[in-house]
């Protein structure tokens, strides 16, 4: 079985590339690969197979539009996930480094549907990250002084190393609580999960701790539901990017492009209230051939 | 640049094979490999590379005698390191995979000078892990009982968990505090170093948490100076079951094998004055090339 392994501002992937989609993908195999110390290591597994809403991935038959390729995305811990603004720069990436696909613009299918993908440099790629709501599902207004309302207020308690703060809500597909702060983010404790309102965040919640660093310009760190803190989040850069712009009294803009300093590198970011662009760098560290001998520990 | 990436007890390893001694490795190209989401990952590198007191590995000149293949082996943090009792059976299987080495028992240089390795079978190794010293460097008696004595007691205080236990001094080419306990050892807290008399030990110490969980058949955690906690380390391993020998008032018989669970997997010993052996498994996960895009890096 061969593989490679790549990485997006540190948040890194076991790309398995299988074509012909002789590949069935289990849960106890994708823990086995993510495994840092016995496998290979990863965040998550990014399977390239053949699109059209066919293959054997779980949840394939249910994007409705098609592109060549179909982004088979598994989180380290076994489970399947819609989509990754990190994963699928790097599975992009190995696609046109193998000629498997053309660019500089190449679409993808993924659970969350078909995504654009464009290389803008040797290693920089951009991805359309879809919608962003501000005030999560409610209906959101903002004034000029980047204050927000709505139905419900928009702003929820996020308890993070002792301390309260109002998280403004954010929605990029999955659901997000970010913090401005004043602070270097360095000095904040994520080591515990930050605390929310468990009932009004059934299936968790990502959160972000954000501070401006200059014009258009934050520094950001993530805790993410269901992992703990990462080296970078791309949903949650969009989110912070999002949440950026309306304390600067600039939402929706549509045309302002945020960077942000990530504990794993830089991303760039344009966040819209009806589409978004994720721009960083994805990286091919290695490929090579996993041994026989170990895949077949598997069955035993 | 080819490699392969391996593990012995969840200790693991970036190979290099290097037969030629083209490579020359520095610090921060072993940081870079090691590093486990912007590299491959490893708790260190393993280069192979033609022994003879030759090569431009440092400090391979001052082995005295010599062997086909010398193991040039690196530290995640960049330095180097004498011995690693997981990593030079993983040496081991790598050379006796690719048929440069015949087996089952073969010599390896290393900076502790050169050890014997045996393919016990498939992917079981022992290798020689030399003399254990139990009192550490002071000359030591035990009674029948068990109990240690000597010029200075052997023991040193060693604060776990916010509670002082007694360690007994162990010497296995380097200094180990281990500790017998009665309580699982999951239960302990290592999060924090263990806290010892700094001036007793100027280049810090591995102190090793041993229960007895049967006949000659113990548990045991590490806590490696520099690393952290661990899921396995050799020499604990032998300096463990040295003091559980001790402790069984057994010591020293040089003919007992001790069956010891780490949290990576399970190690045998056979610990004695004058030699000791480790037996454990050595697995290689996979081979491949680094991408030369990603080598090139560096240079920028």
């Amino acid at each position: 079985m061969i593989f490679a392994k790549g990485h997006g501002t540190g948040n890194d992937f076991v790309i398995l590339p299988d074509v012909d989609d002789r590949l069935q993908l289990t849960a106890e195999l994708v823990r086995r690969l993510c495994d840092r110390r016995a496998g290979i290591g990863g965040d998550g597994v990014l399977r390239i197979v053949a699109g059209g809403s066919g293959g054997s991935a779980p949840g394939a038959s249910t994007v409705g539009t098609t592109a060549p390729w179909f982004m088979d995305y598994w989180n380290a811990d076994g489970s399947i996930a819609e989509m990754c603004g990190n994963g699928i720069r790097v599975f992009a990436r190995y696609l046109l480094d193998h000629g498997l696909a053309a660019g500089p613009e190449l679409a993808i299918e993924t659970r969350a549907g078909v995504r654009t993908v464009r290389q803008e440099s040797g290693e920089l790629f951009s991805v359309d990250m879809g919608p962003v709501k501000v005030g999560g599902a409610a209906t959101v207004s903002t004034s000029t002084d980047g204050a927000v309302g709505g139905r419900e207020s928009a702003y929820r308690t996020v308890r993070v190393g002792g301390k309260n703060y109002d998280g403004l809500s954010v929605d990029v597909g999955n659901p997000h609580l970010v913090i401005m702060v004043s602070e270097p983010v360095a000095g904040f404790d994520l080591a515990q999960p930050p605390a929310v309102d468990a009932a009004g965040f059934p299936d968790g919640v990502n959160v972000e701790l954000v501070r401006p660093t200059g014009d258009r310009a934050i520094e950001m760190r993530v805790y993410e539901r269901g992992s703990g803190e990462t080296l970078s989040c791309g949903t949650g850069a969009v989110a912070s990017a999002a949440a950026a712009s309306v304390a600067a009294g600039r939402w929706p803009d549509g045309s302002d492009r945020w960077l942000i300093r990530v504990p794993g590198g830089t991303l760039a970011v344009t966040p819209g209230a009806t589409a978004s662009v994720l721009t960083g760098p994805a990286v091919i560290v290695a490929e090579g051939e996993l041994s026989t001998d170990w895949l077949g520990l598997s069955a035993s």
